[in-house]
């Protein structure tokens, strides 16, 4: 059988030996009715978990990646619809299909460039005259970048225009990046900003150079922030991984998620739609992303000061300010023009999703989701994901079908649409069925590009879910030479230091890059994000660097992300042991108490960096360390009584009881009316945080805002607000740990 | 024993036998453990809920009654306080006490009068001399009016202030009474308005006055309101039930509920507080509530146009508008002056709650409760509900201590502080709780005043609640002659046409009259108010006469309102037999396909109503039919598969799953965000509906303010906005009633 050899280093003699026992057992025929039957008792079966890691093929990943990134497939295109369909046949497949599967399908507001008219950026003579065009394609290296299914690069969401102005080099766009402009003397009214991704956010650029009568903002990769300072063709894909200089990153320009026009409604045809021309998110004026190639052609004929030193790239010439370009060369007294065309516009888009029926409890749900809408071929982002959801739930499809199987709760699998203009599919499916998730959902596990590279393993969470991704990791060998476990390869990347368990792997927090936000941010589940990525030490790159582009492909996945497809086995390993053990373990894999540690660095930080001037204001934070106190408490007698339900005989309400704690903690930390302004978010603790201090958001962003301002501002009384609002969460948080018939 | 004795009528001779059959096999010792084990499958037992109905004592509630209702105890004072330590007493007497008890705490804004300077109405001449002087306190009829304890009448909330005018009458002080004196050509501007209680909230006719620069309000009960009418010192108590001439009702006249400077947080004392000078929701105005001897005399010797007939009273006189006195009258050229000298205080008020521990689950709250705080001795408000609260915890904690029985699901008792100031201690509660009650509260019960008069039964809930309501209410015999059982009495007194069951007892809705408000409107838990009351043919007062006097006193209710306490008793039984039922059955009583007529119901109003109006916008109500009918459709199948499984074999954990869906149903109509003007409220149907149709309140209030704005007017956008979230809630809603592995 194929597993047999793809197992490879993954598990050891003993395990194969009891594999093979296991499956020589399950393979004999059990009669008519070949389901198990539901048993309120029903644990995570050892043996199972090993059938299922070994089942996992790196060949069949690699063949899933070469179908779904045969073509281009944006959002909402006849081949992201195409792709809908191949998901529903292998869910539907009666050898190793799901139980159910449908699709729901949303009217959502996109943005793309106008077939007719493509954006267009020149420099224009004094006399008129376009002395230069920015490449409107890409180069066609592989034969994958042309053809009319190539989306031409644009920034999406932002609006048409044809700005002209005097060129002006702003660094990444932020609003001191302006700021040092500005006090540079450098006039910014009327000009066209040339900014370069990373920093901040893609629409911010747009936002921030509003801000300052900027008419029209370019932006552009510097090979420094991605290709390690390469910048020449034959150091570049296809020679190498790094970005061509005609790549161009695409992105959805937005400034919130989810469907722009029907906030918090599920985006149904009759739903109640903002007016788009008043819709709030979108950037304010015309924006547009090219290559570093034709950056560099803009960037190197600038005048003016040169640009601070932090401020400088790779393109092999010292960057300037302008505005304007130099005297003597090529461009003088040129202005660039910017022509976008893009258009709003209505389009259908599909979530694609299947279920495994739970065998004791069906209404608990582990989710385990990816989008499946890319920006070109897609086949780092988001088909290395999908091709892991599709190859691990063959395998789980396939022991449910033969009755060998099924999980204690219910999975559902799912496959977002329009992730890529601002996690569409997935947040319209929370707002429609925002009751039955929050009442039901276990957690929801996310992997969207499943190997940026492969180095290590790199997980994103909340606390509850470490120890369910440590247990994975550690069973797991990681790919490549030494032996390692995924746990312990994991821990030489990234670690820290933790109070209660020594040096561990440390987890990122959840910002709103996948599709988990919603799902953490707005219904409060618990929620992770799972890859293989980077050896930090050989690359500084932003990200991969044909992420967004149209050389994102199955050869540079196959060439040079992941030959032999052991990163993508070994996320879905990963991802698939920690959906078994959510799905099948009796007692929840959820460590809550892990929450303490996440609340004592919070209170800490607090304390250190925000103490004094709070103290300063008459505020004081005591009501906060006895909240933490009380929780961290009440989550080590709940550790308690968990130990000893384990250890003597209960019944399946006590534990339904107890898992109902588990599950739920998440949820006792939202609160919607905490951040008005901030759309969607509603968890106290991962909000954005717009301040340095890593402290509960609220208080720190109150706290930031409200430095300078007087004692008896609005400011200092929001910080009040938000203090309480943080500490009423954890104290509700606390009491809900508690032994569940006390109040 | 006592109950024997007091079963009288309210069991059969069948029932009384089998009594003593269980009792005598109860009172058998059980050996040194005797409480049951718990049971994951333990249903309701007949027989316990036949001893329970025996065991509920009337002469025990009236002794109750006289204790709690000895002295004025008006929220955190020094008597209220006393209570709590009764309640505590009680509720941890070792032979009939609960399994836990606590008190908790809020320090909360209340209103009281100065001790040191009484408010004042008086009728001052043109020299500045005193004519007249409204009495200051009432007359000491029983020997219970007098004394330090009784708090003047005043008006909670209202600010101090001494406003002097030209008095005018404004009838109820309603929007369109101000209109039609401004019509009359009435000059309000300066004014003291005299209104009579009734029609709108107490705080709106200060909040209405204002807007016409009225400068103070006065406020009181005319006989034709209140006493049908009687308004004579001997035919009024205590020669009757009627309100004596020198009676005045109290009240908050605080616009929202909650304390009032910490919305959404529990007023724990480090929560952040709004300032008191500019937290919204007080009266603008001071506005002083009076007797109708001392309203007589001001509105008998008004001048001006007489006042319309639908403004005439029982004073005996013409109503005029005014304003001012009569030219040859005793206080020509006189003006009214008003001395408030009200201040706000942040006081300790405390709640006392007291669990039975669930047998089986343990998580499941049945929550019963009532405020403790009264006016000034508040025998029927609110100490009519709390006699029947000690009397339930008594009968129910002794069957507990002497190990006969334990319910499945927890009981929650809670005696609420400072209702009468806006629902404070039960808001509160559900502020800090708010994660825990969401996720495990079964329903909410509540019994503030149990007997308005003993006519018939009268119940307000969530359409969940009909079918609880109507089995305990077929089981008990009402008091009385005429052997009818409750159900049957109340039938006679109000009843609607069920779609579903024909002729049934009509439940009213649930407003924010009682502590209930924060249940269901604001955490979305199933709730009822239950009470017997009037026979509406043969009075139409308000409500009972002597409503938050100092005339409520036991006396009042021994001799006028419930002589033999057979009424109190009634309720114990239909309130204890809810309570049993919600807290014992297996299956959950919440019939929640009876939301199926409501929501037909609020459909069908809307299409009669507003269909046409809608149409014009081109605003379609086809969803609204379509999700009104998903709705049904699920409800019926979700029946069909309850009766399938109590007839076949299930294991606990599928019952616990149903449970689950009917428990949270209720909660499925939240939309936190649906109305963000009205605070606390989140029940998308039955938030406040300030409109007469008889539809979905969000569509309904848009409708009434897009009604004449133009075509693309916000208020049309709101009116889309709103139908698409209640359409999202119901479909929302319909989900959570599907087979829970359905999607």
């Amino acid at each position: 059988m194929q597993w047999v050899k793809v197992l490879g280093g993954a598990a050891g003699a003993a395990a194969l030996l009891g594999l093979g026992i296991i499956l020589g057992h399950f393979a004999i025929p059990k009669g008519a009715d070949p389901a198990p039957s539901a048993s309120a008792s029903q644990d995570l079966d050892p043996e199972i978990l090993e059938v299922v890691m070994g089942l996992l093929s790196a060949s069949r990943i690699r063949e899933n990646l070469r179908e779904l990134s045969r073509e281009p497939h944006p959002a909402s295109s006849r081949q992201d619809e195409a792709l809908v369909q191949l998901l529903l046949q292998h869910w539907q497949d009666p050898e190793s299909g799901l139980d159910s599967v449908e699709t729901s399908s949303y009217e959502v507001l996109l943005s793309f460039p106008s077939p007719e008219q493509p954006n267009r950026v020149a420099i224009v003579g004094p006399a008129g005259n376009i002395s230069f065009s920015c490449r409107q394609s890409k180069e066609n290296l592989t034969g994958e970048q042309g053809g009319p299914d190539v989306l031409p690069p644009y920034a999406a969401y932002a609006p048409p225009g044809t700005p002209q102005g005097l060129l002006v080099y702003a660094n990444r766009g932020s609003e001191e990046d302006f700021k040092e402009l500005q006090a540079q003397g450098i006039r910014l009214n009327g000009t066209i900003a040339l900014t370069r991704y990373g920093g901040v956010g893609r629409g911010a650029k747009a936002v921030n150079a509003a801000k300052h009568q900027v008419a029209g903002v370019l932006v552009y990769t510097d090979p420094a922030d991605i290709n390690d300072g390469h910048s020449l063709p034959n150091e570049t894909f296809p020679h190498s991984w790094h970005l061509p200089p005609s790549g161009v990153e695409r992105g959805s320009y937005y400034e919130y998620f989810g469907d722009p026009l029907t906030p918090y409604l599920p985006a149904k045809p009759s739903s109640f739609r903002l007016d788009p021309d008043t819709a709030p998110g979108f950037p304010p004026i015309p924006i547009q992303p090219i290559g570093f190639e034709d950056a560099q052609v803009l960037l190197c004929n600038l005048q003016g000061p040169p640009a601070p030193a932090a401020w400088q790239g790779a393109l092999g010439c010292d960057y300037r300010l302008g505005p304007g370009f130099q005297p003597g060369g090529m461009f003088a007294d040129s202005q660039v023009n910017m022509s976008v065309y893009n258009r709003l516009e209505l389009r259908n888009s599909s979530n694609v999703l299947g279920v495994i029926r739970g065998a004791a409890e069906p209404d608990r749900y582990v989710l385990y989701g990816n989008h499946r809408d890319s920006w070109v071929h897609g086949a780092v982002d988001p088909s290395s994901g999908t091709a892991v959801l599709l190859e691990l739930s063959r395998v789980l499809g396939t022991l449910v079908k033969k009755g060998i199987w099924r999980p204690r709760r219910s999975i559902v699998f799912a496959s977002w649409g329009a992730e890529e203009f601002g996690l569409i599919g997935s947040t319209e499916f929370t707002e429609e069925f925002s009751s039955k998730l929050r009442e039901r959902a276990v957690a929801y596990v996310n992997v969207d590009i499943s190997v940026f590279a492969n180095a290590t393993l790199r997980a994103q969470g909340t606390p509850p879910v470490q120890s369910v991704l440590f247990s994975a990791a550690k069973q797991i060998s990681a790919p490549g030479p030494g032996g390692l476990s995924i746990y312990d390869n994991w821990l030489r990347y990234f670690n820290r230091s933790s109070p209660a368990y020594g040096l561990v792997p440390s987890l990122g927090s959840l910002g709103a890059g996948s599709d988990y936000a919603p799902f953490i941010h707005f219904l409060g589940i618990s929620s992770m994000d799972i890859a293989y990525t980077y050896d930090r030490s050989k690359t500084s790159a932003r990200i991969y660097p044909t992420y967004h582009t149209a050389f994102d492909t199955f050869g540079y996945v196959d060439k040079f992300v992941d030959p032999g497809f052991g990163s993508h086995q070994a996320v879905a390993r990963t991802a698939g042991s920690v959906l078994l053990r959510l799905s099948d373990s009796l007692f929840l894999p959820l460590n809550v108490s892990d929450y303490s540690e996440t609340l004592r660095s919070f209170l800490q930080a607090a304390q250190q960096h925000l103490g004094a001037q709070l103290e300063g204001e008459g505020i004081s934070l005591a009501p906060l360390v006895t909240a933490v106190g009380k929780f961290e408490r009440e989550a080590v007698a709940l550790s308690r009584h968990i130990s000893a339900l384990q250890k003597g005989t209960f019944d399946p309400l006590q534990v339904r009881m107890l898992n109902d704690q588990l599950m739920l903690l998440e949820r006792a930390f939202l609160n919607p009316r905490a951040f008005p302004e901030e759309r969607y978010y509603s968890h106290v603790l991962w909000a954005p945080r717009h301040s340095s201090v890593a402290t509960f958001p609220g208080l720190a962003n109150a706290c930031a805002r409200a430095l300078n301002t007087d004692p008896g501002s609005a400011a200092w009384a929001e910080v009040r607000r938000q203090l309480s609002i943080v500490v009423a969460a954890l104290e509700g948080a606390a009491a809900t740990l508690r032994p569940v018939a006390d109040l």
